[in-house]
């Protein structure tokens, strides 16, 4: 069996600048770092991650909590973190909430993982309190819970809503329906107080007829689409809480021969791939959701290294993307 | 610190019962358990899975190799079997091909993986065998290299592409286009194999200019069908290797203002979520995928507890779905 001490000898470094070039120690030579590889793989030495965790007191793996698994925003923040930590050298293990039988910290501590990226938070969620008295390094993403301060990487909907409603409104809509994300969510609470407050600005007010609130999944929209279109006096247009919501919502428009946007107008946010393929063209909210995803992780691993460092709140800005689902309403 | 020697005093059990009941072993009852649950529970016992695998000699995490994570398939994939390895008492780890710079056998043996779920496998793939030398168990997910037998979880594709084409050749189609999957995998040579010889049978030939080759994804089809349907003469009818080639060939023809089905046919392979869609309406082949990531995970399980069991070869049916995609070709 190869060991460090092997690769050491013919790198012609010390042991511990093995295990720190092979973890790419930012204290270490490129120069060294490339011998160190090379004597490596010249031996077909592969460091064990168990013993180097045992070696170092902590794993390199880190959890990251989803609802969903084929809910299809979550690939698309899954694949750029999957990439940005192994890049930092650590793994990527996913945390299903629902599927978890026993709570998610206990999870956290029975697997070693060496900290989490909070995808799930609710306002009321007593998961960051329970990670943070146990000491377990977490990063909120997307969403936070205001009472555990902690990094995180949010974004802020102001712009982008207030661009899109400047559309909707300039088209002429007045009837203005939504279907809302929910209330226990930072994200829910905070873009439905945007779009409330920047459509008091004109002078709207949503009825309360025309306004649902659900999880931020396809059925919500879809459900949701169907019990405010499918009436004598629909909305003239619909606000979702996200893309998927919004991909709910037109295809419950096809299913009941509602046009869009002739019939009804409809937006998204988060601007996921699918929604500027051409059979789709929603108009939405699009902010950087990749360097997000990105920046989380890279938080999440400074925060391990440094559980003392100043926590960072990253914000990142949203714009308004007109595509073809916006239109005048029908006179 | 709670050990599991605690835990057995308690549940009045030994200690190998504790660690065999919590990582529910069959061969413990289920009121024991039972018993071992609630004393962990009550004294706060979390078993470690480092330690767990130092004790056992083995780590629970599982490998599953992918090539993009953005591709919707593999979320319709990953999250049955994250589940179905969650229940097992197991881990997912994703491992994707492309962002490793390292060999994936390396991966595996350097992060403690306990086996691999091989998704990506190519017939010209070296790492079934790198995987057999090394004695890291693995099972073959929807492709296999016949070289190095393992267990797999394949679909056939007979049944489903059969009554597809006489469907398509029944509404009248003699000029068909196909884009086809890589010839170097074992799904994308079987499908094209059974399509050309099930046209042969009707006396069918596919002409080379209707017929393109690529990897399993939105791209393929994309481009795919923007080469096929943009020319003077086109195919009424174009065949795709999946549902995710497909969808891209749905957006090229909205792109292109080609109608589907009133200018050109299409059909998939896979029938995802998407492809039910009210604004897709995908005729495609159908089986059970959430069946077989959940079957992979098991046979995954079970051949690494036994090492020396014989290979099982799990096949699964197809079925045609005729949506509204495949209809008569203009007259």
């Amino acid at each position: 069996m190869i060991t460090s001490r092997d690769v050491a000898r013919l790198a012609g470094v010390s042991q511990p600048t093995v295990s720190r070039a092979l973890r790419d120690d930012p204290k270490v030579s490129e120069a060294t770092k490339q011998r160190v590889r090379e004597a490596a793989t010249a031996l077909g030495y592969a460091p064990n991650a168990i013993g180097r965790a045992l070696s170092v007191g902590r794993s390199t793996r880190v959890g990251l909590v989803v609802t969903d698994l084929e809910n299809q925003f979550y690939a698309h923040v899954i694949a750029p973190m999957h990439q940005e930590l192994e890049r930092l050298g650590h793994e990527l293990v996913l945390i299903t909430e629902s599927s978890e039988a026993a709570p998610v910290a206990e999870h956290v501590l029975a697997h070693g993982l060496c900290g989490v990226v909070l995808a799930t938070t609710t306002v009321d969620s007593v998961l960051p309190t329970r990670l943070r008295d146990r000491g377990v390094p977490f990063v909120y993403f997307n969403r936070t819970a205001l009472a555990v301060p902690a990094d995180s990487v949010t974004v802020d909907p102001e712009r982008g809503v207030r661009d899109l409603l400047a559309d909707v409104v300039g088209q002429g809509h007045r009837r203005i329906g939504a279907i809302f994300g929910p209330r226990n969510t930072s994200t829910g609470e905070q873009r439905e107080q945007v779009v409330r407050a920047v459509l008091d600005e004109y002078g709207i007010a949503l009825a309360h007829r025309d306004v649902r609130h659900g999880p931020f999944d396809f059925r919500a929209g879809h459900e949701g689409a169907h019990a405010l279109l499918d009436g004598d006096d629909p909305p003239t247009a619909v606000l979702c809480a996200n893309d998927v919501v919004a991909l709910g919502a037109l295809n419950a428009a096809a299913e009941l021969g509602v046009a869009v946007p002739g019939d009804v107008s409809v937006a998204g946010f988060d601007d996921l791939p699918t929604s500027s393929w051409a059979l789709v063209r929603l108009s939405t909210v699009a902010y950087d959701l990749d360097a997000m995803s990105r920046e989380a992780a890279r938080l999440l691993v400074r925060r391990v290294d440094d559980p003392h460092a100043e926590p960072v709140r990253a914000v990142y800005p949203t714009r308004y993307i007109a595509r073809a689902t916006v239109a005048a309403p029908r006179a």
